[in-house]
């Protein structure tokens, strides 16, 4: 088998088979397969696309380029979660307390900030000590003792995915639904996971622009996920504007805790309740949606969920005394606000462009390697359709520069718009594939 | 400029600006764009195309990568001669001589064989001591003093090209038009041609596969030819059988110079006529095709054809008395036949199989590197639409192994076709592009 042939058949529209794609991926994670052969062959699959069964196979492979995490060691059933990133996508911080409250184990890993999307390991990072680099051992052990752990991505886990991603990114072919629905799953596979919540964020803000697109990447995963032998469901959510109101690593942590203490945004309120329920319902402890919505209520208004989270931060070495007293959490120097110059209703809340001016303020990376700035950020404190009167609040930016407060207040002048009739509030899904 | 930026554009089928294709061929020159950036656009250009402008400043791009010769210091007009590649295709042996000999001065860079099709400066080599290696500065002497150079393509000349041709060769993106165009036309350019006659061979023992490929590859380069200011003839000829009867490299230097003494087979003689012709009217020096044709025959007839290859040979240092006396060319230790199992009409000689036969005998090299034997290869005593009785000879096999020989008589039993009723004779020609 060569390498070429492998391009030349993909080039020509032709369905690889399994062996085809395990030879690629073996290869290309061992360094017998170059880069230049992968990109031209990620570049004719961009083109060209990929079977169902041909992306189920590239998961597979690339799943077993590593190690393969076995969680029937520690649980019955591992569920997972994962969000394709969005603004203010605080999600996991609440939901995987709540759901471990109802009895279901969750043992996540989860990623960094990318672009202007943030990551739930830097905002668990506002959290004094918090140990984000657990071992596999340590993984496990705590899965079986506390019921929780969130980690970040072990390097062992689908090295071949991490080496293709960073070649996807700089030979344009990161927006391929083949291959951003096998890098996700790959990663969820080899952690463990039996069973996956996928939360597919559509919209300015989000990777897949188009509800068409986003659909497409959600049915692509479920189909995955049913050839895999993985329960999977996908929920479409918008990410026009961001979720909820805070964006920022402390800002965002303080309101997914507020949030398990029942306060909150409704919409956020609302997205966590639905994640926390197709969890429990995959983990076979509710048996639908209106029951796993009661049990994860019930977690946040008896305390269990808050509970869980405590236990969380101590077993992870965290500073629980910021989680019970968030005033203590890191405070940017600068507050100031963004008032409306006139009245009317508010037509866009633009997520891309708060997630940028968010990462601008230090919240998120320019580039690799950069130094994150936990405690600045935007809350945001209008959301579309809401009527807004002139001199309003619109956002309140949390800012440790006077310079960058002042770029961050200006370019926020353009993230909303507001026009001078009502406007439909959005929905808060799009729909769910998969159940 | 970043060149991943402009990976996507051709991605997403969008025109490159000639800025665009400067940066990326200079840069990849020059080792700061790496093979994997390289490899992805490729494959995007070959499945998303180019514009005619697009691959003229591809094809300029390629040609200022390196040196570029000037020939005006010693010719009034270079017009240059390329083959796509096919089986027998001994052209310019015998075309560069005549038309040197009628007063055009002819300096060309040729190629080595590649896959089953052979190459002039292999075919040159059966000549001891001929020198293939000339600098640009013998190169240019020699063509003021003789008013011919035969020599191998110089490295100094369109470096990119033998770069990205040498990727292209292992990612799958050979089989492009706009590619194959452009690295053509890139070492012409580069080596001082005003004007091209190019022969665009189509059929199974050639890279085009279809007349209609062909036809788009030959549009393309009279093209490049149009918007880069150099005059362009392409001849669009069959290559579904070798062309003349003899393959194999002092095999085919032999049928070349016997066509310098006006003996011969006739398709053989007819296409070197007609290329010379083209060669001659690109040249100012004939009107039309009777003219040139004439000029042609002169030149066989009166000896100053088989006088010029003779002027070549010494001043290339090449052992002449081989040309003055075929004998003395390399023989092979065995010379078998292969007949004819029943009688009829061919209705195939396939070009494909018997290059392939050739280059399993050593006329060939089956990997980078390997040693070519001069005296071995195929003398094809068929062709297409003659009469067949059973028992007469097909094939003429020439070989230095035993084995080698048994296996080539096998492999070329099946590269005849014999049917039951009459086979029409191909055309010489399937057209003429850029007249």
């Amino acid at each position: 088998m060569r390498a070429v042939d492998i391009i030349i058949k993909k080039r020509d529209k032709e369905v690889l088979s399994k062996a085809e794609i395990d030879f690629l991926i073996e290869n290309y994670t061992r360094g017998t397969i170059p880069d230049y052969q992968m990109s031209a062959w990620a570049m004719a699959v961009l083109l060209n696309g990929m079977t169902d069964q041909e992306i189920t196979d590239l998961t597979m492979a690339m799943a077993r380029s590593g190690d393969m995490l076995d969680l029937s060691q520690a649980v019955d059933i591992a569920v997972d979660k994962h969000s394709t990133g969005g603004v203010g996508d605080k999600t996991t911080l609440t939901v995987a307390p709540l759901v471990a409250a109802c009895g279901l184990p969750v043992g996540k890993m989860s990623g960094r900030g990318l672009g202007f999307s943030g990551g739930t390991i830097d905002k668990l990072e506002a959290i004094p000590g918090f140990q984000v680099d657990l071992s596999t051992q340590q993984f496990i052990n705590q899965l079986k003792e506390h019921g929780i752990v969130l980690t970040g991505q072990s390097a062992d886990l689908a090295p071949a995915d991490g080496k293709l991603y960073a070649l996807r990114d700089v030979t344009g072919t990161v927006q391929s639904i083949p291959l951003i629905a096998s890098s996700v799953m790959s990663k969820k596979i080899a952690a463990g996971a039996h069973a996956i919540v996928l939360d597919v964020k559509v919209g300015q803000g989000a990777f897949m622009r188009t509800l068409e697109e986003a659909r497409q990447l959600a049915e692509v995963m479920v189909s995955i996920g049913r050839l895999s032998g993985r329960r999977v469901i996908a929920v479409l959510s918008p990410m026009d504007q961001p979720l909820g109101n805070a964006v920022g690593n402390a800002l965002e942590l303080k309101e997914a805790v507020e949030m398990l203490h029942g306060v909150g945004p409704e919409d956020y309120r609302y997205h966590c309740l639905h994640l926390a329920a197709y969890m429990l319902i995959l983990g076979g402890l509710a048996k639908d949606i209106p029951e796993g919505i009661g049990m994860a209520e019930r977690a946040i208004n008896d305390g269990s969920g808050f509970a869980k989270f405590r236990e969380l931060v101590l077993a992870q070495g965290g500073d629980v005394r910021v989680i019970d007293d968030l005033k203590r959490l890191p405070k940017a120097a600068f507050v100031e606000s963004v008032y409306a110059e006139n009245g009317g209703w508010a037509s866009v809340v633009d997520a891309k462009e708060v997630g940028e001016t968010s990462v601008a303020l230090g919240a998120g990376r320019e580039q690799k390697g950069d130094l994150i700035d936990q405690a600045v950020g935007i809350i945001v404190k209008v959301k579309v359709g809401d009527a807004v009167d002139k001199g309003q609040v619109l956002f309140e930016v949390h800012a440790n520069d006077p310079r960058k407060l002042q770029q961050a207040k200006e370019r926020l002048k353009n993230a909303v718009k507001i026009v001078n009739r009502p406007v439909e509030k959005p929905p808060y899904f799009h729909g769910v594939i998969g159940i």
